[in-house]
C-alpha cells in the first residue's frame, strides 16, 4: 500500500514538498495537497509589482495551477480548509467545496503560510483596509484600485500605508506608480526597518524624490471610517491622514493556529519549530516548512521567522526529499533580503547594530561611500556599504547595502562569508570580480572589509 | 635614518606600495619610485573603454598623477628605467632623464608589470600592430586610429584582433564602436578562453550579431606589410585578412627579466615567485607585487601568473604594510574573472574543465539555464550557469557564467564559496538574496548547485 502524505497549504512550501515527493515517490505516494484558497504555487512577493502595473495580472504570479500538480498527479483539493489535526488519530479534519471530512494520513506536512499583521486598533478590519500576503488580497487591493477614479491621471486618490518594512514601501512605490498621492506612516524614526536607521534614512530620501510622503515617528492609533464603514483616514498621534485606500504593510506572522491548537511546537514569534530536516519539535510523522515556521539565524544562534518565497522552496523541497527516503537539511539562514524601490537597490545579510547588541555581541561598525563601476566608466553610480564586525575576533555580522543599480547583489558575496564565518580581515583578501563596467578596483565590499578592520584595531 | 624604499614600477601594485608605505611610515621612510612611461597608477583595464569612445581620455583612466604622489611625499621619478639590481650591494642602477644613477635601498619593491604576448611571427613588430597593456600602448593606437579615415562611417578601416581572451574581444567591440571592420582571429575552437569552449560558444553567437567575423580554429602565420613596411593584412593558415590596423589580444607575460638577471626566483610563467607576504623567495629585502608575480592558486594548489588590477593593488597594499612593521598577507586567488562583451556578462571563477583534468581532479560539470530575474518580472533575461565539482568530496571547483545585465557579479558568491571550499551540497542551502527584481525564487546559482548534486549522485 502506498504511503498517503497529506499537505496542508498549496503555495511555494507545501507544492514544493508535494512536488518532490511526488517526483521521488512515484506510485509508492499519495500525495494529497488542500489549499483554502483559489491559486497554488504563486509568488506573493510579485503583487507590489502586479498592483504596479509592472505585471500584467494575477496569472503571471502563478508558477504552477492546480491543474498542473494534478497533472503531476498530486491529488489537489482548492477552496479547502484545514480545520483540526487529530495527531493521536492521525487524521486532518477539513471542509471543502462539498462539506467537511476527515482524512487519515501518513505523513502530515504543514505549510500554512502566514498572514498579515493586524494590530488591535479601532477601524482596522473596515472596507477598504487591504493585506498583500495573497493573490486573493492582491486581487481585493486591485478590485478597490480599480473602483478610484480610474483616468483622474495625478488625483486618483489618496492611499496611506501602514508600515515602513520593505512590503510598505514597496506598495507604496507600486501606488505612487498608478497615480495615486501616497503616504508612508511608521512609528520607527526612519523607514526600510530592515536596516539600521542610518541606512533606512538613504532610502526616506529616495522615497521624497519619488514624492511619497513619509510619516515616520508617527504611532497610527486608528483607522476612521465613514457612515457606510469604509476606511476613510487614519487616525495618528499627529492627526488625521485622509485615505481612500489603506494598505498594512506591518508585516506578517506565521499563521500557525493549526498547529497550536494541536498542540505542536511553536516559537516566540508563533512559527513551528522544527529540526534540521524540517520535522516539527518531538513529533515523528509530522513535518511543516515556509512562512509558518521559524528558522535558525546561524549568527544570533537564535530561532527567527523570516517569511521569504526563497526559504519556504527550500524547506519544501527538504521535506519532500525526507519523505521518500532520502536525507536533506535546511541548515538556517543569515538574514539575507534585497528590495528595490525608488531607483534604489537595498540589500541587507546578517545582523543590524540592534539584532548584534541583543544577541550579545559588541561590535564595530563602518560605512562607506563608493561607486558601482570603476569611477571613469560610464553609469557609475554610488552605494553605500555598512559592515558590523566582531570585536575581539574580527568575525562578520552582518552587511546592509543602499545604492543604485548594480548594487542589491552585492550582499550575496557577503552573505556566503557570513555563512563560513569568515572575518572582515580574511574578507579583504577575497578574490571579487573586477572589470570597469561592475566595480572599482577595490570592490565596496572589500573598501568596506578594510575599514572595519581598521576600526577593530582602534576598538583593542 | 629613515629607511629607504626603492619601488619599481609606477602603476597599481608599485603605487599602492609606496603610498601605503608613506602613509604608514611618514617620516620615518624614503620612498623613491621609477616608472619607465609617462604615467602613474592608471586602470589599464580601461583602455578598451577608452579605445571604444565610452572613455574620453587616457586622463581619465589615471587614479594618481606622479604630482598628487609627490604631494604625499613620495619621490616619484618618471621616464626612469630601472637597468639592473645589485642585491649584494642594495643598489637599483638606472636611468632617467638626467642619465645613469645609482640608487641605494633598504628595501626593493619589485613592479615591473606585463607586457603583451608577441609571438616570434614575421612582420609581428611592424607599424600598425599595437598592443594594449599600458596607457602608452593606448596612446599608440588611437593615434592610428585617428590616421584612418575619420569620418567614413562604418567603413572607416579593417581591423584584426589577434588572440580570442578577454582582451582580444573588448578590444574587437572597441573597434567594431568605432565604425571599423573587425575581424577576430583565434587558433583555438571558440572565443572567451577564459571559458570552456560551450560557454564561450555563447560568447562567439554574440560577437556575431555585433557583426564582429569571428575566424577560431585558425592559427596567424605573420604579419603582411606594405612597402613602407607598415602591417597590411594578417597571414593565416586559411589565406590573409586585410588589416589597416592590427591588434594583439594573445594575453600578456610578466615582465620579469630585471628580476631574472639579478638572479631571483621565477616560476614556469616567468612571473616572480614570493611568499605569502610578498617578499620575493629567498630574500630579505626584496618585495614583489602585480602583474609581475605569481599568485598561489587556492582551488588547483598551484603558482598561476592572473595579471588584474584588482590583485595588483591587494599585493601592493600587503607590500606596503609588511614594510613599515605591520603584518599582512596575500592568501593567494580563485581566479574570478569578469567581462562585459557585446551586451554579454562573462564571469568565471575557479577551474575550466581542462584546469580541473590537469590539476589531478576527476570531476562532474553541469549547465543550467535560467533568468536574471523572476520571470514574469519586466526584463528578465537568460544567464547560462556552468559548474564543477569533485568528484567523491562534492566539492566546488569551479563556476562560468554567461548571460545579460545581472549575471556577471553573480559570481562573487561562488567565488566566495569556492574560497571556503564548499561543497555543491551545502552551497544548496546558501542564503542569497531574493526578490523578483534580482532573482528567481531559485538563484541560478543554486539551481546549478542542485543539478551538480544530481550529477554527483549518478557519477557515484
Amino acid at each position: 500500500m502506498s504511503k498517503r502524505i497529506v499537505v496542508v497549504g498549496g503555495d511555494a512550501a507545501g507544492m514544493s514538498a508535494a512536488s518532490q515527493a511526488k517526483r521521488r515517490g512515484g506510485a509508492d505516494v499519495e500525495v494529497i495537497a488542500l489549499e483554502r484558497g483559489r491559486h497554488t504555487s504563486y509568488a506573493a512577493c510579485g503583487i507590489p509589482y502586479w498592483v504596479g502595473g509592472d505585471v500584467a495580472d494575477a496569472e503571471s504570479l502563478v508558477a504552477r495551477s492546480p491543474e498542473a500538480h494534478r497533472a503531476n498527479g498530486i491529488d489537489v483539493r482548492m477552496a479547502t480548509e484545514a480545520l483540526e489535526v487529530d495527531l493521536a488519530g492521525s487524521v486532518v479534519v477539513a471542509r471543502g467545496p462539498s462539506g467537511a471530512e476527515r482524512i487519515g494520513y501518513d505523513e502530515l506536512v504543514l505549510a500554512t503560510g502566514a498572514h498579515p499583521v493586524r494590530p488591535p486598533l479601532p477601524g482596522i478590519d473596515s472596507a477598504g483596509v487591504y493585506g498583500v500576503a495573497t493573490l486573493d488580497d492582491g486581487q481585493a487591493l486591485t478590485g478597490g484600485l480599480a473602483g478610484l477614479r480610474p483616468d483622474a491621471g495625478a488625483d486618483r486618490g489618496r492611499a496611506v500605508v501602514v508600515g515602513g518594512g520593505y512590503i510598505g514601501i514597496e506598495m507604496a512605490e507600486a501606488l505612487r506608480k498608478r497615480g495615486l498621492a501616497v503616504t508612508l506612516v511608521d512609528a520607527l524614526d526612519e523607514p526600510m526597518t530592515t536596516l539600521d536607521p542610518d541606512m533606512g534614512a538613504l532610502v526616506h530620501r529616495a522615497m521624497e524624490t519619488m514624492g511619497i510622503q513619509v510619516r515616520t515617528a508617527t504611532a497610527v492609533t486608528g483607522i476612521l471610517t465613514d457612515a457606510s464603514g469604509r476606511a476613510r483616514a487614519v487616525a495618528t498621534a499627529d492627526g488625521e491622514i485622509p485615505a481612500d485606500l489603506v494598505v498594512l504593510g506591518i508585516g506578517v506572522r506565521p499563521t500557525s493556529e493549526l498547529a497550536t491548537r494541536a498542540g505542536l511546537a511553536v516559537g516566540p514569534s508563533g512559527g513551528i519549530r522544527t529540526d534540521l530536516r524540517m520535522r516539527v519539535v518531538g513529533q515523528e510523522h509530522v513535518w511543516a516548512a515556509g512562512d509558518c515556521v521559524e528558522s535558525f539565524d546561524r549568527v544570533s544562534t537564535s530561532w527567527v521567522h523570516v517569511p521569504l518565497g526563497t526559504h519556504a522552496n527550500k524547506q519544501g523541497r527538504v521535506v519532500g526529499i525526507n519523505l521518500t527516503g532520502g536525507y536533506a537539511t535546511f541548515p538556517g539562514v543569515v538574514r539575507t533580503a534585497v528590495s528595490k524601490v525608488c531607483d534604489l537597490e537595498i540589500a541587507r545579510t546578517g545582523l543590524r547594530e540592534v539584532d548584534a547588541a541583543a544577541a550579545g555581541f559588541a561590535h564595530v561598525a563602518v560605512t562607506v561611500r563608493s561607486t558601482t563601476r570603476a569611477g571613469y566608466y560610464p553609469g557609475a553610480a554610488p552605494v553605500t556599504v555598512k559592515m558590523l564586525a566582531e570585536r575581539g575576533s574580527g568575525r562578520l555580522l552582518g552587511v546592509q547595502i543602499v545604492g543604485r543599480e548594480g548594487s542589491a547583489k552585492r550582499i550575496d558575496a557577503c552573505a556566503v562569508a557570513l555563512w563560513n564565518r569568515m572575518t572582515v580581515e580574511e574578507m579583504t583578501g577575497l578574490d571579487l570580480g573586477y572589470a570597469p563596467p561592475f566595480s572599482p578596483v577595490w570592490d565596496p565590499v572589500l573598501i568596506a572589509a578594510r575599514k572595519a578592520v581598521d576600526a577593530l584595531a582602534a576598538a583593542r
